[in-house]
């Protein structure tokens, strides 16, 4: 049986119920940590569900933050230093790396209470997660205001990409499945994808 | 051994490895189909994994568009006649679902030439596509155009959820690896996530 739901009816869902279903109904999304700290030296990581690719000539990428406690630690930090990273989120680490999602204070960093390892790269001023098998530290590039809900699409260019090179393929591609590569759903379901297949281009 | 990459050392990178790298190194991405329908009929379907939450109340979902071919017809209908669907991609139509990347002409619909089955709801004007068991038409909410690489970010509200009625948790949450959910990284390596578990609200 196939349940169907007008805007009207998803609106008069209790508020918990209609959060998770509409979370998930996008599908299963990439698994990272996004790591940032404060021009006093306050590390922060936080979980994040939301990263899309924005273009590879230059390298972007983007990640929608809502107006949230544990987010606008993560804002607050890239628009004080301009800088931030996005790590993988391995199935090794993803209850850690899901326990960032608490609300603790300022002044707590997020990698010791849950037990992850900061890295640092050169003089890059953003603490990598040395447990994350892909990091990736970018320098902020522009903000969108999304009107209708206040949430933004933040964008940043790849200025550190760090990964193993042995799951580097010929052609660039990456064998995220040999790198224990988590993924998430809904705010609290994690997956581990099981490679289906590669296809090439398509020609009609 | 790990490999390092600085921001001028992916922009040297040959443009076709350049592509495959940053697209895999965010990690495993929802497998969706977007179906729209011109004001004269002619339907187009075409797969995205770009698909974000933008919010649950109200309900709103956006994607990124790059100003490609395929997509270019995609968004004309969105424009045209404000209405668009996401549709899940299942591992029993990834190979169909990842054919519509193919370059057709706009008389073509990507339907016919893939093999999958237009599916309408009521009087909305965008073809579902019948085989996903995950259906939701949206309406055009707003755009945001990227400065830094002019790709677009479209929100739409959604209209529409059809979803079988099993796999909708007492919570709200979807049982997503019971509907056979695919996801994909890169530009074509698709995958089936297994569930790992489900970990609720964390508390410092």
């Amino acid at each position: 049986m196939e349940k169907s739901f007008s805007f009207e009816d998803i609106m008069q869902l209790p508020s918990r119920y209609r959060a998770n279903l509409i979370n998930m109904v996008s599908g299963v999304k990439p698994a990272n940590l996004i790591g940032t700290k404060s021009k006093t030296g306050h590390t922060n990581l936080a979980v994040f569900n939301s990263v899309v690719h924005i273009g590879a000539n230059p390298p972007y990428l983007g990640f929608i933050l809502r107006p949230t406690t544990v987010e606008r630690h993560t804002y607050e930090n890239i628009k004080e230093t301009g800088v931030y990273t996005i790590n993988q989120i391995t199935t090794a680490i993803h209850k850690k790396a899901h326990q960032t999602s608490a609300k603790y204070d300022r002044e707590v960093s997020e990698f010791d209470a849950v037990g992850l390892t900061e890295h640092y790269q050169n003089d890059f001023h953003a603490p990598f997660v040395a447990e994350s098998p892909i990091k990736i530290g970018l320098s902020f590039q522009e903000e969108q205001l999304i009107s209708c809900n206040d949430t933004r699409l933040v964008i940043g260019k790849i200025e550190h990409l760090i990964l193993p090179e042995t799951a580097i393929l010929e052609d660039g591609d990456v064998a995220l499945e040999k790198l224990d590569t988590a993924a998430v759903a809904g705010l609290y379901n994690y997956y581990k994808p099981k490679h289906l297949g590669k296809y090439g281009y398509q020609k009609p």
